[in-house]
């Protein structure tokens, strides 16, 4: 049964469970104490600290253990915020970091400090130039993914590096995505990353903070993990994160290139198999597991459960998956297609045949969908006054709105337009994004009674 | 090779083990996904989260885990504080609370909040009408353990919090050392536990909030647990806790039994075998396995070290035992003896020939590092022009200070006076103790260049 979400939680690796096992024995007291228990647990996490710090490429005095990536971020963010208040609280973040940036963007707004977000071009990628542009005087932080966690476009982190040192801003790097496969080049000055996406158990991040910065921890007081981390540290998966470091690192190159390989053939082969589907994210310069597409007139949720009973598991960044029903905002950013938003993230050892059996079953899935939907083929749609067609989708969601588009789109003339009226988030990311996968002019969007208004000028 | 630490963490409890191992393979999905491998992470999360409920006295719906019990204190009281904003700033602590509650206190000083400090009796235990006595009309949170974990004194739960109920005023208890026994009883507002007090593994923390508490989230948005705990579930752990809460407590009113007759027989022989030795803690109204007690004239390091050597693994709260060199704040707030302490909690199926073999060697022990540190004849002490023997003890470290005192003890007349100059901070606490247990009296202290004077007059 192939589980195709190793972003979202990679399973445990062998060596992970392994390690974690000879821990719970070892590792259950406390590493504070000066008993022999204590003692060989304080060994155990003095060597899981030395062998983590040799994968991120600092010293062991400047990593901690968190409980989460989600935790090292909060607590990383606001202490590096705090230790620069002096030079600002101006805070630099790029707009398809991981919400946990965002959010705590967010605290950091609502107590009073300001935020940059820099956007990202079509493929999801910052660029330097603009990122470097936003540093100022007063900015006390900047924040960039090493890559990112919906589509696995890489980020010019050694540029962005280069940019802030030179402004003398400290450049925190999110890494959760990347540090399985291979280090963080460049000079960054704070390092997050969580375990469990590189097949470490989950209960454990990472939080590199490097000698020199300035850092001001904002929770209560606690002794451990130098006062970055509080609370009692979960030793035995502790040790068993840093020890499948170490396991997937050394197998990286070889399982990198691998998977990079079945991935291409993903990108490839999709939009020859499915019609009417754009494939995001940069083609190159991404992670070598994961790649994500969305497929147009499609209700992603239907398709998450269609592939399910399949027997394969993705995620999605469509509005109907998520508990707000907003679209990802990296999809968002990115100005592309939300609606049947599939991502596959493939975990390590996937077989090539798992991967053609999911290319093989993908179109009658999608087929079936939009079966389902009714997908344009002839169209309703009424002529308005002025020679406009006008589709009333209000009250109707994602991906409703853009195939009552579709289909009134036959029954226009060239040079004419199509409005649709629709209150669904989503229809605002997914008519511009059909405009531009079909060659058709978006003409804009005006508030009217109950939602909004989207023209499109027929072109062809 | 008796391990007697219980109270700062427990071995892993066999159905821990058990239930860990099954949840590596079940549970390492994200439970919000909606494919099997993250339905199936679902069941067993919603599971545990039942199960503890069950054992806490809450509905699943109230309870989230947190990564640890000092997160479940330090974000539980963020909330509670913030989301009673309104009625005021002012919180109410015991002064021996768990040092996560007393540090969360600090942030909320110097944030412009007020704080109280009910104080305690020398057994450590809280005045119910001294604590009542302390909800103002302003006082946004009042936070009481349920059990000392230094000197396992219970607290008078129930009566503060009919008292909190009264004036409108939530109640949090820690009932970190508690839990595993039984549930609080008594109408609390916010309860924290740590699964690894019990039994259970580290990294799980719980934190229940009664429905109608007025709760405010203080770190930054997350989906995850209601809202009230961010980051990746950890939930090999969780389902680990759960299973283990329960097989606990199945055992528990047999186990308690068992291991309070042995506490009983610690209590009653220790200062039966060694002199000069105060067992602190109130002897009936107190935890089933936890036992303090503090050695005249005893360095608690060299007492800790000689112990573990001797195969028993126990902590203390001397001030040479801490890394800040100060001596607990607990024992500090009971007024009693902080030289040479040791505490004792028996892990659940300790067996009754290892507390005899630790009564058997504990004499020797203390007699040996007693000998080491030349404990009380004959001593020094040079009279003064008031005819007051004064014994400088600038620049020694407990428990010379009080070794020097005794000494000069000697020479003293009946109705004279004997000063010690010590820089030391435990002598502020153990000289008055040391007078108490002797029955002279302590006369007071004042400051003098390079230290404090403490002065005792002979009564007999």
């Amino acid at each position: 049964m192939p589980y195709f979400d190793a972003a979202s939680a990679a399973p445990l690796h062998p060596v992970a469970r392994q390690a974690l096992l000879a821990a719970l024995d070892e590792g259950w007291a406390d590493p504070a104490r000066l008993y022999r228990e204590g003692r060989r647990a304080r060994l155990l996490l003095d060597a899981a600290r030395e062998a983590a710090a040799d994968a991120v490429g600092c010293r062991p005095d400047e990593l901690v253990f968190t409980p989460s990536g989600t935790r090292a971020l909060h607590d990383g963010i606001a202490g590096a915020l705090a230790g620069r208040r002096r030079a600002g609280r101006h805070l630099v973040v790029s707009a398809v970091e991981h919400s946990a940036v965002l959010h705590s963007a967010a605290v950091h707004e609502a107590a009073g400090g300001t935020v940059t977000e820099v956007a990202v071009d079509r493929t999801g990628r910052v660029g330097a130039g603009a990122y470097a542009a936003a540093l100022r005087p007063d900015t006390a932080l900047a924040v960039l993914q090493s890559a990112n966690h919906e589509v696995g476009t890489v980020q010019p982190v050694a540029e962005v590096a280069e940019a802030c040192r030179e402004a003398g801003v400290p450049l925190l790097v999110d890494a959760a995505q990347s540090l399985g496969w291979e280090p963080v080049g460049g000079g960054w000055s704070l390092l997050t990353a969580s375990a469990h996406k590189w097949g470490g158990p989950s209960g454990v991040g990472l939080l590199a903070v490097r000698k020199g910065v300035r850092y001001a921890p904002q929770h209560p007081v606690d002794e451990r993990e130098s006062g970055r981390a509080p609370g009692f540290p979960d030793l035995p998966a502790v040790v068993a994160a840093a020890a499948s470091l170490r396991a997937v690192r050394q197998e990286a190159a070889e399982e990198a290139a691998r998977l990079r390989a079945l991935v291409d053939r993903i990108r490839a082969r999709v939009p020859e198999l499915v019609p009417d589907v754009e494939v995001v994210g940069d083609p190159a310069r991404r992670l070598p597991h994961l790649v994500t597409f969305s497929c147009l007139y499609v209700d992603g949720e239907a398709l998450l459960h269609a592939l399910d009973r399949e027997g394969f598991s993705v995620s999605s960044g469509s509005s109907c998956t998520s508990s707000t029903l907003t679209p990802s905002h990296v999809l968002r950013a990115m100005g592309v297609l939300t609606e049947g938003n599939v991502r596959v993230s493939l975990p390590r050892g996937t077989a090539p045949e798992e991967v053609d059996r999911f290319l093989g079953v993908l179109p009658g899935v999608v087929a079936e969908v939009r079966g389902a939907l009714g997908a344009p083929a002839a169209g309703a749609g009424s002529p308005s006054g002025e020679g406009e067609l006008v589709v009333d989708s209000l009250g109707k969601r994602c991906p409703i709105p853009v195939i009552e588009l579709a289909r009134a789109f036959g029954d226009a003339p060239v040079g004419g337009l199509v409005t649709v009226l629709s209150d669904d988030e989503a229809a605002r990311l997914d008519i511009p994004a059909w405009c531009e996968m079909r060659g058709q002019e978006y003409v804009g969007e005006r508030p009217v009674p109950g939602g909004v208004a989207y023209t499109v000028r027929r072109r062809s």
